[in-house]
C-alpha cells in the first residue's frame, strides 16, 4: 500500500550531508564580500550543497513537474473559472504555451505536465471522502514514478486544478486547525459570493473530518489527486536527495501533509515564493521556512518556484565561482 | 558645464511610450492566466515596453556598469574595511571574479567596471566640499560617456567604494532632511563604535550644508565621484530610453539627486531590490517605487539589481511568449 510506502520512506529518509554544509558555510563566510552580505542566498547554496553532498553546489538541470486534476468541490462555484479550464491549461503546459513554460525557458528548466485526474473529478469534499484508498494510492504513485524517472538536479513542483485552493484551504485547516475562514483566499480571483461559498465549503469539509488526525487520511478525505501526487513526488525526491523548490499554497498544503508526519521530511525543500493567498503566508510561518520571492503572485502551476530558480543558481555560483579573500589576496 | 547638461537633459527628457503601455497592459489582462495573477511582473513588462517603445518587450543584452571610487570620510573609521579594499575589488570586477560577475553569467549580462577615483579619495565631507566643480563635472561625464557607448537593452548600475554608505546617508539626509541617524545603517558590517562615528560623520556633513538646497550642489558637497557618475549614467540612459535597474542604497541615493530635480527623471528606472540598509527602504518609500527582491542583501556592486534581471526577462516573456485566452481558445 502506497501510504505504507510513504511512512517507510519517512522512517528511512536520508539526512542532509553535514560535511558539505560545513564546507560551504565556511567558504561563504570567507568569500570576497562583506561577511553575511548575502546571507539569504548563502543559506540557499548551503542547502543545495547538503543535498548534492558536494562542496561545489550547482544547478545544471532544473526540472518542473506540474500535476493537473479536477475537483468535485468546484461544482459548488468556489472558483472564478469553470472546470473546463483545467484541461485547457494541461494542454497549454504540454505544448509549452504556459507562463510556466515561458519562465522555464529563461531559467533553463524543463517542464513536464502530468494528468492525475483531469476530467475525472474527486468526490465533493463537503459531503464525502475526496478519494478512495485505491485512488489515493494511484495518485501518490504517479508523483513517485514521475520523480523516480526524472533527470534533474533541482525539482520544481507545480499544479493546476480548478477548485484546488479550496482543497488546499480545507486540507490546511484540517491539518492545523483554527477558524476555517483564515485559510481561505481569493484563489484565481473569485468574487464575494464565490468567496462565501468557498468559506462554507471549507467549513463543511473540515467539520466532516473533525475526528480524523492522521495526515494521510486527511489528504484522502479533503485533498485532491494532484496534492497526493505532489506529496508522493516530494518524498520520492527526498529518497534521491533531490532538492525541491515548492511553489504556492496548493503545493505547500501537499507538503504540509508530510511535515505533519515528520517535520524533517521537508528539509530538502525550499520555498520559492510567498503568494498572494493569505493562508500560504500563514503556512510558511508555521513551517518556519524563508521564501525567496514575495511578489503577490497567485498563478500556481509552479510559476513562483520557477521564478526563483535563477536565484538558486546565483546563490550557488556566489559561493563556488567567487574567490575567498585568501584566494584573492593570496596567503 | 556638466551640471548644466543634466538640467538640459531633464528639461528635454523623452517620456514613456503610451501606445506600448496600452498595448502590453491590454495583452497582460487577457493572457492565459487569472487576471492580475502576476501583476507585479506584468507591471515590469509594461515598463520595459514603454521604454523600448515596443509592444513586444524583451531583454536580450543586459549590461552592468560598476563605478568605483574612494572617499575621504573613510579615514574617520566609518567602515568595517580599510580603503585598500576598493582597489582590490575593482580588480576583481575587471577580472570577472566578483559576486556580480558570477550573477551576471547566470543572468546573461555583461559587466564593465569603471574607475572614477580609486586611490584618489574625495575630500572629507565632514569638513569641506567632497569635490571641486571640475571634479564633479568629470565624474558625471564618466557616467554619461559609459552609457552613451554601451550596447545594452537593460542597464544595471552598481558601485564600490569603502565609506560610500556613509556618503549615501549624508546625501540622502541632506536631500530629504530628518534626523541624520535614521539614514545610517551598518554598511558592510561596521561595529558599534564605527557606527557611532558614522552617525557623527553624517551629522557633521549635513549640518555643514544645511543652507544648500540645490540637489546637484549637495551631490558635490557631500556625495562621491561614483555617485556623480551614476547620476550622469542614469540621465544619459534616459536620453537613450534605456531602462535601468537600480541596486542598493548608494545607487538609489545618486538617483535621488535627479528625482529631487524632477520626479519624472526616474520613470525609466525600476528597483532591483530592497537592501538591508534601513535608509534604503525609507528612500524607496519616498520614491513610491516597488522593488523586485527583498532578501536583506547588503553587498552593493550591483548584485541586487543583477539578481533581479531574470525576473525582468520572465516578466517580458510572460506577456510576449504566452498566448491570450482568445489566441489559445480561438475566437
Amino acid at each position: 500500500m502506497t501510504r505504507k510506502w510513504i511512512k517507510q520512506c519517512i522512517n528511512a529518509m536520508p539526512l542532509a550531508d553535514e560535511p558539505s554544509r560545513i564546507a560551504v558555510q565556511q567558504r561563504a563566510e570567507n568569500i570576497l564580500r562583506p561577511k553575511g552580505a548575502l546571507k539569504a542566498l548563502d543559506d540557499v547554496a548551503i542547502w543545495v550543497a547538503q543535498w548534492q553532498a558536494s562542496s561545489q553546489p550547482a544547478i545544471h538541470r532544473p526540472a518542473a513537474l506540474v500535476f493537473a486534476a479536477d475537483h468535485g468541490v468546484a461544482q459548488s462555484g468556489v472558483s472564478a473559472y469553470p472546470t473546463e479550464v483545467t484541461a485547457a491549461m494541461l494542454k497549454a503546459y504540454q505544448e509549452g504555451k504556459s507562463t510556466l513554460s515561458a519562465f522555464a525557458k529563461i531559467a533553463g528548466a524543463t517542464v513536464c505536465a502530468i494528468d492525475v485526474g483531469v476530467g475525472m473529478p474527486t468526490n465533493d469534499i463537503q459531503i464525502e471522502s475526496a478519494m478512495s484508498k485505491m485512488r489515493l494510492d494511484d495518485a501518490i504513485t504517479s508523483g513517485r514514478s514521475a520523480v523516480e524517472s526524472i533527470e534533474a538536479d533541482l525539482l520544481i513542483l507545480g499544479e493546476m486544478g480548478i477548485g484546488n485552493t479550496t482543497v488546499a484551504a480545507a486540507l490546511t485547516a484540517a491539518l492545523l486547525g483554527g477558524e476555517p475562514n483564515q485559510w481561505v483566499g481569493r484563489g484565481t480571483g473569485v468574487d464575494d459570493e464565490g468567496f462565501g461559498r468557498k468559506v462554507l465549503a471549507v467549513e463543511r469539509a473540515t467539520s466532516r473530518v473533525a475526528n480524523i488526525s492522521d495526515p494521510l487520511e486527511l489528504l484522502r478525505e479533503v485533498g485532491g489527486t494532484e496534492l497526493a501526487a505532489m506529496a508522493g513526488a516530494i518524498i520520492a525526491a527526498r529518497m534521491r536527495c533531490l532538492p525541491v523548490i515548492l511553489d504556492g499554497y496548493v503545493v505547500t498544503a501537499a507538503a504540509l501533509v508530510l511535515f505533519q508526519i515528520d517535520q524533517k521530511s521537508l528539509d530538502h525543500c525550499w520555498i520559492g515564493h510567498c503568494s498572494g493567498e493569505p493562508g500560504h503566508r500563514k503556512v510558511l510561518e508555521y513551517l518556519k521556512k524563508p521564501h525567496l520571492l514575495d511578489l503577490n503572485m497567485r498563478l500556481g502551476e509552479g510559476s513562483g518556484a520557477m521564478a526563483a530558480v535563477p536565484l538558486v543558481k546565483m546563490a550557488c555560483a556566489g559561493v563556488v565561482d567567487v574567490p575567498t579573500f585568501a584566494e584573492w589576496f593570496g596567503s
